[in-house]
């Protein structure tokens, strides 16, 4: 067996540049690298509602924004399927089987799941769905017997809980599941991106992301009220790098030759970034280098929105057949599941003869 | 629509005769009166697993014990449909959104599964499927839209859980579950039987069970063994009834008619209590009355037992027509769900043609 990616996105918004470079540039990559045998991208939409039980219609609203950000971005139904994880019903069985192989405390352990809590201020209420995802997660994983999860380091607990659980249904049933494995960022700077207001996290209620959809006019005005570095008044002051929202974006998506393009004075960006921290270089002029970088980056990616904008019925056809795909697949794993578990009575001939032949004796 | 009863039992052993009175011999009554339109009793595999996962073996070979003991107490295909839950997919992916609308601190608090875990001395290191086993109850109880749920009173807690849920999901997604009530045993004698020792839990690991298929001799040993009153030394003694098992389960089994088959020097138990108690009777006399009780009560079980276990085959036939006519209620329930989720969208005309309406505008 080959080597088979699963990964995919919470359809609770529209994608931004975090998600760009933190994981859809590199899905592409991956999937034109042809290193892949298989690639299943899933539109995580009953994780989406494991938090947004009370509002559905966001959920589902998002679901086509996020498929034309894939598409749009490069990720081609002919290469990877695309699916939306709530028509693949086989995924809730193999849930009920694996929760059966996890403890409520280990659960509680759980370092991303902790986090997250407090992030959504949970606390005491947390829903169940949400509390058992990493759960969930490994069926979304296994389910496709992937070998490779690409994500980043915070992901690295979700996906050894489900390491965990394949080695247990392997060592209680005997060998069924694929050992799948964290294929991390190789970039640093990719891992994270920050928002233009320089806090950690993106997001649609903070209105600090740069969306892969933007008009250019919008990309512009966000990049221009981006957060740099507060002590840097005047031009000739000297500039910090560090924490500087606008280095940032340029170590994620600058290269060599967008300076032959948009900025001949300096050979690369530790050229600049020099200038910037001895002072004699203002704001205003890196900003708009950046602008220049990021929107030769998003003008291709807009233009193919627009185009599939066109034909949204053909989007969710695209969907319907990657679904149909995947649940062909997930269908085949949990028939091997419910193999290895002996729950399939009706066609296990040798349960009915051997317990025939028990009650003859009897 | 009408009235209809889900119940059933998880299949870790054979059916005692606590299960018998406490719900088997109603539930044939219920099936027999008419009363119900349909009446769905369910083989709990999969929740027996969540806590056997390690032992999936024992509950593979107690479907078919069950089921014999359902077909022998006069549960009748034709008039109630018998399936096995893990052959009923559906129920999984109810779960899976149910969880959405429960909190962990709202199970935690269940009193059910809090007195179930210090009995399985479970405590740090509970299986997550076994914590959140009254979700998936929930589940298995509005997948057929029962009315109605004959239980015990140790399974009201359980029972308004699954309420909670139906009141959460139709103000949330629109009126779409029925609403189920708990049917209580009539006999209080009948809730909980005892053990042969006394015991108020009758388990197979304790040996202090009286099976519906234990042989006529094996009965008898039993019932000449049963914990009476210890204090009751010499046949002179006065006796007390109160704790004492003979009595308990002749409450439960006794009817007038016995003592005119059997023992005509009393008219009634009450009388035989009365002679008891004010001393001058003793414990075998009562014991080997309880034996004609009990054989002729569980003869006639035990002759249909034998006449079912000739064709092991035609009882997974049965399960396996009850099953696919459970699927097909449930997958029902189950689109009715995810239509008031919204979440059927490749069937979705209105919701395809709004967003191609919206990006048009764009």
């Amino acid at each position: 067996m080959g080597k088979i990616i699963l990964t995919g996105d919470r359809p609770t918004g529209r994608l931004h540049v975090g998600h760009y470079v933190g994981s859809l540039r590199r899905r592409v990559e991956l999937q034109n690298s042809g290193e892949y045998d298989k690639i299943y991208i899933m539109i995580a939409d009953a994780q989406a509602l494991t938090d947004n039980a009370d509002n559905p219609e966001k959920v589902r609203q998002n679901i086509i924004e996020v498929a034309l950000d894939y598409l749009s971005c490069g990720l081609d139904p002919s290469k990877s399927t695309l699916f939306i994880q709530s028509q693949v019903p086989q995924l809730c069985e193999l849930t009920t089987y694996y929760m059966n192989l996890v403890t409520v405390s280990r659960l509680q352990r759980n370092p991303t799941v902790k986090s997250e809590i407090q992030m959504r201020n949970f606390e005491a209420s947390i829903p169940v769905g949400f509390f058992t995802y990493p759960i969930s997660q490994a069926s979304d994983i296994t389910a496709f017997q992937a070998t490779t999860v690409p994500a980043g380091e915070d992901q690295m607990p979700m996906v050894e809980q489900t390491r965990e659980i394949v080695h247990k249904f392997n060592s209680v049933y005997g060998e069924t599941l694929t050992m799948p494995q964290i294929l991390l960022p190789d970039n640093q700077a990719c891992m994270r991106l920050p928002g233009i207001d320089g806090k950690a996290k993106m997001s649609k209620s903070l209105g600090n992301c740069i969306y892969l959809s933007d008009e250019p006019e919008e990309v512009r005005k966000k990049i221009m009220s981006m957060y740099t570095d507060p002590d840097h008044i005047r031009v000739q002051d000297p500039g910090k790098i560090e924490g500087n929202t606008v280095f940032t974006y340029l170590d994620a998506f600058c290269k060599p030759e967008h300076f032959e393009r948009y900025w001949p004075e300096y050979a690369n960006l530790d050229e600049l970034k020099a200038h910037y921290q001895r002072g004699g270089l203002g704001d205003v002029k890196v900003k708009k280098f950046l602008n220049n970088v990021l929107q030769e980056e998003l003008e291709p990616i807009r233009q193919r929105r627009k185009e599939l904008q066109k034909d949204i019925p053909a989007i969710y056809e695209i969907l319907k057949e990657g679904s149909a795909k995947a649940r062909e697949v997930a269908a085949q794993t949990l028939h091997d599941v419910r193999d290895a578990m002996k729950i399939n009575y009706f066609d296990d001939v040798d349960l009915i003869a051997s317990q025939s032949e028990k009650f003859r004796q009897d």
